[in-house]
């Protein structure tokens, strides 16, 4: 009786805190670059929770991401969407994405002090409890905190969704401290099996502590419920896959902040 | 605070309905074999529930197959353990499992007849809801429930805990209208990934709901507590990806019985 009533207690908790998303944009610096990401967290919540890094797609910080963050405000987390590209660069059209995109991820060394720049706002925040962060990361947003794993920080884990897998530098699995989960659409064109092979490979070597979970039917960007449903596009949104990969997301949060 | 309350009986039925586990050896035939499985379930959860068939290893019905089926029916479902082999027929050496597994794995057709044999023994269950029954396998059983399912039967789910890929008619997937899960681990050796890719292929090609879950550094029999923990024996338990896995079986269930 008495566990049921502490059981009874933590629900009410819960429902006390589910109280208001609070959003704000922060700006912050890595080097001479000034970059704006977004703080979220639920208001009702007092005193420093989890934490969680969340790295946009291609086109940079945007609605999508801010959604994300807020859904995992509302799981409680104390949420950071980070800004790899800078204040104000948005990219609209697919080509300056793909430009953009393309200068870090040709960079690996920049982008890691650009998501390490973020994960210093996060880990530094009232909110947060630095023991318990994890970051997550959407197209080039995974391949981004798989590159924050490799660069050896002590996160607890890492969560790629449908990111880019490859390495320009296998051998730095082995600094790799962080869970890594790999979340993939199965038919996914910009991500071929031969790109996962490696991948696998390089964890393998890397004695990593890591997870793949391949999704079939799913191609690029399957959680983004922008990109259309038309699968031989090679982007489409996949709900059915969408709902599991945040699930698996959620377990794994479940194993490392219990 | 209406809605706590309603959470709080919840939560004390499923205490209440925490009862007895119950199990009892059940005979039944296929053709002129005579099978002698298990079935398992909470005596305190009246009428019809979800139910779970559970497929053993390749030495047969025995121990490990009745703890899995008890955590099973802990969880409320109502659990069968088929017996694939027949009465008696439990091989105790790696020689003898082998060969009376390859027996069933050489033929496919005697495989569905009895594993489907097994699936009437618990559809016809007065504690079953014939609308929601998955079907789970270890090893040999894990090759089995996917032939459950190449066979066109309409179970749920199926879910494959280091089984064997493999299949001698890949253009059966297209009868299959079950979602598949394979558990698998990233290091087996009696799975190479080529029998993953192939796998992958033959479910891409039947349009089947279909996920695959590779654990970095699991090996065969990651599940099996009697397994060792040796690695290189190619055979080994493995807790995280052990805890993972079952984790991802009952998610999987969430979803199919939602």
């Amino acid at each position: 009786m008495r566990t049921c009533f502490s059981f009874f207690i933590v629900i009410m908790l819960g429902f006390i805190a589910n109280g208001e998303i609070v959003s704000r944009n922060v700006e912050y610096k890595q080097g001479e670059a000034v970059l704006e990401g977004l703080a979220v967290y639920d208001s009702a919540i007092q005193g420093r929770r989890p934490a969680v890094l969340v790295v946009h797609q291609w086109k940079g910080l945007g609605g999508y991401e801010k959604k994300r963050a807020e859904m995992l405000a509302r799981l409680g987390y104390n949420v950071f969407a980070a800004d790899i590209y800078g204040k104000g660069i948005r990219p609209q059209s697919v080509q300056d994405a793909a430009k953009e995109a393309g200068k870090y991820k040709n960079d690996r060394a920049l982008l890691r002090a650009r998501v390490r720049a973020a994960l210093e706002v996060l880990a530094g925040d009232e909110r947060t409890d630095p023991k318990r962060i994890a970051a997550i990361g959407y197209c080039f947003g995974g391949t981004t905190v798989l590159e924050l794993a490799r660069s050896g920080t002590d996160v607890a884990g890492v969560v790629s969704f449908h990111g880019g897998l490859s390495s320009p530098a296998p051998a730095d699995a082995k600094n790799i401290k962080a869970k890594v989960v790999a979340l993939h659409g199965a038919d996914d064109p910009n991500v071929p099996p031969k790109e996962v092979a490696a991948f696998e490979e390089e964890m393998r070597q890397g004695s990593v502590d890591w997870q793949l979970v391949a999704y079939g039917g799913a191609v690029h960007s399957f959680t983004d419920w922008n990109a259309g449903n038309d699968n031989s596009k090679g982007a489409a949104y996949n709900e059915r896959a969408d709902h599991r990969s945040w699930e698996a997301m959620k377990q794994f949060f479940s194993e490392l902040f219990k």
